[in-house]
Order: C-alpha cells, then sequence, then structure tokens
C-alpha cells in the first residue's frame, strides 16, 4: 500500500500517532479532527496515501463513499445536529493543509456560523456555452479511464 | 429508478429540463451549476432521487464517488484552476436548497474570497473521548449494513 513516510495521516492510519479513530474498515479511517469547527467534526481518509482526488484510483473513491452512509448516520446520531456538509478542499488555494486526501464531515446547527461563502456570480452571454463544450471535449479524452 | 415528480434535478437527469450537462453515465449526471461561485461551478448527482446522504445506497454513493476523480481532472483542465472543494450540503441548515442529493465541484483562485468558513473550536477536557465512545457505539450498531 502507498504510503508516504512524513504523512501525519499516514502515521495515524499505521496507528503510530494517536487519534480519536471512530470507524475502520480495509480502505479507510475516520477520526475527530482535533481542531474541530463544531462537535464531532470527524475526518475521512483512504488508508492509501493520495494527495488528490483527480488521482484516486476508482476503487479507492467509491470504497471511500461507501463508507458515507453509515458514517454520516452516526454522526447526526452522536452530535445531534440538523445537517451537515461533506468538504474536500483540493491544493493550498482551496484550504488543503494535510497532503494526504481527506473528507470533512461538519455538523451543522442553526446560528453555528459555519458554511461555505455562498458568493454567487452569473455567466455573461456565451460563456455557458463555451464551457460546457470545454468540459465536454476534456471529459470525452477521459473516457474509458 | 426512484425520481420525484416535482423535483427539479429529476427533470434534469430526465432531460425534461435544460441544463449544461458536461457528463454523464448510466448511474450519475454532472452539469453547470446556473448560480455558480466560479466559472466552471458543477454540480454532480445521481440519477435516482435521494434527499440524504444518510439514506444514500453504497451502491449509488460508490457510483458518483466512481465519476469524481475524472470529473474534477477535467475542472481543472478547463477552468486553469489552482484547486477546488468539493461541498456536499445535508440539510436547510447546512445549505442545502434542492432535495436531490448533489454534490458541488468549485474551482479555487487565489482571492477568489470563496472557500469554508473555518472558524477552529477546541474540546475541552473529557469531551474528546466521549463522543469518541458515541462514535463507536453508534457505528457498532451499524456494522453489516
Amino acid at each position: 500500500m502507498h504510503r508516504d513516510p512524513d504523512c501525519v495521516f499516514c502515521k495515524i492510519v499505521a496507528a503510530e500517532l494517536q487519534a480519536s479513530v471512530v470507524y475502520e474498515d480495509d480502505s479507510v479511517l475516520a477520526f475527530l479532527d482535533i481542531g474541530p469547527l463544531a462537535e464531532g467534526h470527524l475526518l475521512l481518509v483512504p488508508r492509501e496515501h493520495h494527495e488528490r482526488l483527480t488521482e484516486l484510483p476508482v476503487r479507492t473513491a467509491s470504497a471511500v463513499a461507501s463508507a458515507l452512509p453509515q458514517i454520516s448516520r452516526a454522526l447526526l446520531q452522536v452530535t445531534k445536529a440538523d445537517g451537515f456538509n461533506l468538504l474536500m478542499n483540493q491544493g493550498r488555494v482551496s484550504g488543503q493543509i494535510v497532503p494526504h486526501l481527506h473528507f470533512h464531515l461538519i455538523p451543522r446547527k442553526a446560528g453555528d456560523n459555519l458554511g461555505y461563502r455562498w458568493n454567487v456570480g452569473k455567466y455573461p452571454p456565451g460563456r455557458e456555452t463555451q464551457i460546457t463544450a470545454a468540459f465536454q471535449v476534456a471529459l470525452s479524452h477521459h473516457k474509458g479511464e
């Protein structure tokens, strides 16, 4: 299994570093974030070291997602939250600090001052069609991967 | 396949409502968000109607995730963004408006004033252990689902 000797999450996966682990299976681990945005804020990580979602093998992406429904049920049960956000940051600019792909599960309650900054924009005329075409070209190249 | 006759995303899936679709396979559809936070902001939805991640069948969660690596590669290629956020909102309190589960892919560039409000808290002594134990109980009940 691919591992990075300097990675703090790889050390948690290998039990070389303590963490409050709440779930584990053959492919993934979930533990409490030590800097929680809310009580019960979890991190879900694949055991394998991958920095980016763009380079994640499909089988690993699938394994991570398979654990999500039951972990999110437990999250609501334990925290009594009204909802939650699932968040993944890829790249420094997006807020990623630890270069081992991880998904935040952040319990939400009314008035918690959390959430995503929702600054909605608008496409100028014709721009949406251009971008859609560019995506279709990019994704046709990726077909079958 | 489970569908909700009043759901706007079910109508897009059924091609009864126009959307700028950039990717589709047997299980999922990706299209441009009409209120983009950034150029190329995508929504990825399962074709089946489910409101919540907590009730999503594992096979559907897996199908959604399997499409993510290639869609996120295309996102960076098309938008020339430096990174992106993957975000899912469950429940009104979390920002969910359309009650058909959807994942936002939001391209990020320096100085874009987007991102999650990162108000870090801290557990009082003993609290982390209590919560971890509560999660372990909750998740042992869910084992094998």
